[in-house]
């Protein structure tokens, strides 16, 4: 741990899956790297006082309140993180931005365009009075995720002509898989689209430095309808995130999100793409895979290998020439001097480990983190263009600019 | 060899890449399997005296000629087995067909749509007279694509959801890669569309049995102008088929057909289906993959690796489901009994000896061997569609009946 | 956190890898797992003051000390958790167990079986006041090696045939790579053969349930002669861990352990093995790689690729066969419910969260837990059968019985 | 094919398995390869009348004779193929030799070291009067393994550390699998050992140029009666090769070979290895696997996917080192240029064509081919001291210089 006396007391709003993981990533970061700052678990926040004391206590916090109000009003918090489902997440980054706390935001930054302008905005005017925002696209700081950066921008790919990129899951094939709020767009904004489609959308426009532009684009609802969870006697019923719950097949509801979206699309550099996020890719766990060919080189990335890298260098002799697995373990890899020797190798939750690490690093120094909103509003503008082709016909959609003056 | 007496007297028309493929299957065919006749390499045609005469020294046919009218004209001949580029199919199956002559033509069928629906009802009327027509997806009878229609026909895979499908190939990446004659759109009809994409246009409809719909696309032709191909003087010159011929810089021409195609699509019996075809994709050399997820289970195959099945049983135990890796050689897998033993590995080319295998046995016997012009009618039907879909936009664009009495 | 308020209070001597290891999970098992008693990061201990101070807090412990016996002595100390090189394990175990502390103690046991005879016996004595010990075989609580434990035990592997088991690394390939204590005698007892060959020895003596009986072997050191490392003034110097450091080219000592230890072996349960321990397998990080074979089926296990078992079941319709690909991620995994979603991958520090686990509830309810010192003096025995045979010519060298009297 | 009019005419002793991959190759190499000579399928010899005519007839020889002495007292014969088991391989070549004839002698080269002996020295004298020799260790000419000798040679791997070999089946995991004529020591010399073990000894010499001097070994046999195959009245009977018959159950005979070998060895050049054969190992079907890690790079093969090579370059950038799936198939790897495109794999059957073009060559042009009767008694040697050390307790056992007046 650093030497530093520098503290950033946190406070989290949500304490399921994604709270979970931040938790792990909080409490971790300042263990295995030397930072400007300490990070302190100070507050947490739930709406169920039984069920935040329980995840206080469990997970580590110093206290925990059921008012997020409260968690921002407070003079003994610095950061704001916020894990709760899209469509509160403008009303409280709003509310922490003007209180002055630094906000790391969980993705999809909001669930509407007009929802993630607000918050640009704010974030704009806050930076002014050096308030930082960040938006939790986490898979940025996978080491092999940076490292496909770091080869793009330096070249290695040449001009690049191809993306493709698919994150599929399974976890709703089974048409009793009860209607959780992930599946209710007035919660979640979308489904597969903005839970896992807004990752190979950020992840992509990383990676390769380019915007997508426009899109063409079919989204489908496999299954239409679904029993409510156990315990609901309704929509307007908590639906919690959970997704062992055993439906209620008495009563059922109508699944207002997408099962899976596909689109091509164009980025500014010129590349052609194709895109596809799915929960009902049988098999398939947690596939985010992405594939870039430029012309002087090629990269994989599959993320249940997570600490594999596939590399091909068209410049090496052409009788040599291959899929390279580059195992991103070493110590000059990204952020791996921290953790093991090579070889041993890291998991999920240590993406958000880095992102903690950075976003703690640019707190205290007084720069911006990257994603900014302003990041996350353009994966937000696509999406939008998304939802917009698929309701038109798959017909050529743009991606609306970010700052221009245009209606929403 | 079968004790048969029966010969089917072969004329090959082109002697190129698929001229050498389909004598390597013709001379085979009948020592590995027991067949009720056999095929006798009776004559080859090319335009070229030296060149065809040397084919036919070389692949091992009795005889050459340099008039395909004349290869059709004999009685010596049974079957016309069409190998030249796409510009030719049309004329040269329709006089066979006429002829009477079984016809074993090539894919794609044709480079339009009114060849192909043309050729299909030449087949129609020629069924009645006994002869008998097949188009060479050659790709239908690798072991592991037979046994994925197996599997889905057997209901193993349940409701298919998702399709995915790429054929990627990277041997024109380099701009100076002379304008061979697969980039001329009026010898080839189209670029990787047609070439490649046909084949896992037809590979999914036929693993699946579900017919293409409709189409959302976006072709791009990254390198719009090459080098002419050294020793040649213009367009009208003989462009071979060779991918070594060094271009002749000085002189160039416009690429008249697309690099790449990618689209989204929808299947019959509902799932949605994305496919891409790019000879831009560095490092992929023959990457045809398919991957299919049902509602019980999913199929992955890579033709790199053809001789291998990866399938997801979700009727498993849970803790026991993964992708198996199936080693499609075992001698109840689909025409591997006549090979080598458990893992001994067959190639590129037993597809094609396959295919003959099963033309043989159609013919011999009386019935209509598959894929039949009508399959790749539809296939002509679905590269038109996405042909025309790019040209507007990407909007939506169905699929043409194949019989309906549409002005094309 | 689990609601109880018995706490365990942990002191932990050795900061250098182990040690970190041992820290994150110290910090995180409570965190995750709902248990009977809380680890509490008491004491940590070190000699050097500076070094055990930063230490102590980095890695979050409470308190340091210098003094292990110390250590030992206090009456706030239940556990003692031996992360040191292995030529103190024994002296230090052995007072801890004096004291009645639980003992956690890092592999392999001891450097010599007469140490790991002594540490058996002491924990034995132990045992019977209520004083518990393990060693640290942490790969046993990887998910997909417990897994494949449950799998052979369930009988779903039938009678087993071959174990081929092969852990490879590559660190010192590089002849300046400089004399650190693992290449040592005096500190390690061995070099690849105890400290990753260990490893396998146990492993698959877990999964498969048998013990090996006899091996005939070859070691060999390929470098024999390196730096010392950079301030080091001496052998008698400390020589710290790290893999780092630059040698001092210009002072070298003789390397007095294995690079490489290859050895073919019999279980008593009849099956034939083969292992092989290397630090020169170029491009190897951490290859801990075991295929078991059975009469109705077989695993494979990657350590690189830790959440991941293949399991090829022969029972299963021969054209099926294949070994599939599971990812040990779901929540019916063991150890698994209390990370993320299926498909969220874990890695190599996971295992040692999962040791504690299991170490401290096995405590708390005052249960054995495994391996006990007697598994792993039966390890000692294995890798002192390897190291007589390869002094004797490779002969067939029988492994000692643990109980049996017989002179050391 | 070449426009030599020179002919070689082929006759071939056996045509079971063997006979059929000979066949194959017999038939296409002059058909891809330009060569000084052409071969002409002249006669077939094998025991059974009717069976050799049908043999002659399917695999399209010109004639067939049921007496191997014939075939070799013939004028019109040039080149002798030997496919028999190896009991008759001695007897068959040496006469051959003697009558003048080229032989081509499948592996193992003998069933004892002094026929193996007798082979080679009544080559070498053969050799005088340009008579040439070539042992069938078909692998060699799989390109990747080509491939893999060039790294070496070219110094892409350093100083070789270490061998890592392995070849496995499971075809007689069955206890009820019959006793065919590869189970019995007096037709097949030995088991897994010689059949299959013999490739990964000639393969592993041949690709690091450097010789087995000693090993440590021991062999298995796990299964020690089974059932005489069907229509065998016992042993004396003929046993055929067929793998899928099924055992006559009331009758049993001993298994007189090994079912798995497994021995450690050093090489010339310093390197350890480690060997396995067995025809146990659950779910391998054809598995010759083998890695070689050298001071600079390690390779890696696999027969079930051998149109790939892995290869690791040290000499990399650190961070971008990693295993490369070199697909073999490009025109300017070994052999490949005669084939198809880059990415259209070849087949187990076309290492018999690259051999048949390099013997056919060799002969032609008057120098020896490779791997000479030498090369296959030095495989014949390891054998030998494989065995030698099994039944002496693993003792390390030297392998036999190949030229001394030892008594054998």
């Amino acid at each position: 741990m650093s030497t530093t006396d520098k503290e950033l007391r946190v406070g989290m709003v949500g304490y399921a899956f994604m709270g979970a993981a931040h938790s792990q990533a909080w409490r971790t970061v300042n263990r295995v790297y030397d930072l400007p700052a300490r990070a302190r678990m100070a507050l947490i926040c739930g709406r169920d006082t039984g069920k935040v004391a329980d995840a206080a206590d469990r997970l580590g916090w110093d206290a925990y309140t059921t008012d997020w109000r409260d968690l921002i009003s407070r003079d003994d918090i610095d950061v704001v993180d916020v894990c709760t489902p899209g469509d509160s997440h403008a009303e409280i980054a709003l509310a922490a931005l003007a209180a002055g706390k630094h906000v790391l935001c969980e993705k999809p930054l909001a669930n509407t365009v007009a929802e993630a302008r607000a918050m640009t905005a704010a974030a704009d005017t806050a930076r002014a009075a050096g308030v930082r925002s960040m938006c939790g696209f986490n898979y940025r700081r996978v080491p092999a995720v940076t490292m496909m950066r770091q080869l793009v921008a330096d070249g290695r790919l040449g001009v690049i002509r191809h993306v493709r990129a698919t994150y599929l899951q399974d976890w709703i094939v089974d048409p009793q898989f009860p209607l959780v709020w992930r599946l209710q767009k007035d919660r979640a904004g979308s489904g597969a689209l903005g839970d896992i489609g807004a990752h190979i959308i950020d992840l992509t426009q990383f990676v390769t430095g380019q915007r997508i532009t426009g899109v063409s684009a079919v989204t489908e609802t496999f299954v239409k309808e679904r029993p409510l969870p156990a315990g609901s006697s309704g929509l307007a019923a908590s639906v919690d995130g959970s997704g062992s719950a055993d439906g209620n097949a008495a009563v059922t509801g109508p699944v207002t999100v997408d099962d899976a979206a596909v689109f091509v699309a164009r980025l500014d550099g010129g590349a052609l793409a194709t895109y596809e996020a799915s929960r009902f890719a049988t098999g398939r766990k947690n596939a985010l895979r992405v594939e870039i060919n430029g012309s002087l080189g090629s990269v994989v990335f599959d993320l249940e290998r997570l600490n594999e890298l596939e590399f091909y260098d068209a410049t090496r002799p052409s009788v040599e020439q291959g899929f390279s697995r580059i195992l991103v373990t070493e110590g000059e890899h990204p952020y791996m001097s921290a953790w093991w020797p090579p070889g041993h190798i890291i998991g999920y939750e240590h993406s958000f480990t880095h992102q903690m690490r950075d976003f703690i690093e640019a707190v205290a120094t007084g720069v911006d983190p990257a994603p900014s909103f302003a990041d996350a509003l353009q994966v937000q503008l696509v999406l939008d263009a998304v939802t917009r082709s698929a309701e038109i016909g798959s017909s050529w959609t743009e991606v609306q600019p970010a700052l221009a003056a245009v209606a929403v």
